[in-house]
């Protein structure tokens, strides 16, 4: 940072229905990572960056079935997903819908090698695990910290 | 993306001082957020992008004293930050050291709003958590997963 002077101003607030046109667009997006956040039943986070893919409603990883993560989401609790910079984000609550063998659902594996940078089908010992969001949130700078929330009780509210 | 052709070799894979010192600039980068994972008691995780700094080998971030993530710090458990593009990552594992008032350790506050982009001195309810990191990894791809571990239980490796 070489400015002098103060910050600029951040741009003003997105109203709630860009919000979420931007962040189904971020979603979507070719070749988007997610920060999947899972808890231990120690209450020890988990914390790794993953390709994922929006399929039918739903947040697509895949993941070694041996992994961390897939330990985590398949106990009870829930993820949380961070996708884009931080200062444009798309925060997604979600619970594990169903882990599948990456090989078992063919129109799911053909979706997630179309959005992903790579393709998991043919690994031994990967799964898909399909997440349902029940609460999404998007925001950019702190003035939109107010209407954050799109979805809740996995509802769109928008 | 609008490359037709297959996707550019990545670059060889950093040495492990290498690393080290592009971890550790990362963290002393003026204004950088980390997303920040903590795990409630029940298995829910939490994950929000915070401004951190880097004081004395910890991570220093400031939240409500109220928020899902100081109240989940407080109780035993890691929380895993991740700092970084998700192709350039840097993801530390850490306990914490203490929570302070953010005005009631005078050069700590100092040192948190010159890296950080604000300054929460003066916020009633606000509070600093030094984190104490115990596992550093850092890795840009696959080329670079192996060798990922520069720190393990509080100990530098390199």
């Amino acid at each position: 940072m070489t400015s002098t002077g103060p910050d600029p101003a951040p741009p003003a607030p997105r109203d709630r229905p860009t919000r979420k046109a931007d962040a189904l667009a971020a979603l979507a997006a070719p070749h988007v990572d997610a920060w999947v956040a899972s808890a231990s039943p120690d209450g020890d986070a988990h914390l790794v960056p993953l390709s994922l893919a929006w399929v039918d409603e739903r947040v697509v990883v895949a993941v070694e079935g041996s992994s961390a993560t897939a330990r985590n989401l398949t106990a009870p609790g829930r993820a949380r997903l961070g996708v884009g910079p931080t200062r444009d984000v798309v925060v997604v609550d979600a619970v594990l819908d169903r882990a599948v063998g990456v090989d078992d659902d063919a129109a799911l594996g053909a979706a997630y090698a179309a959005q992903a940078d790579w393709d998991p089908r043919g690994l031994a010992g990967y799964a898909f695990l399909v997440l349902r969001p029940v609460r999404v949130q998007a925001w950019r700078e702190e003035n939109e910290l107010a209407g954050r929330t799109l979805m809740r009780e996995g509802r769109w509210l928008v």
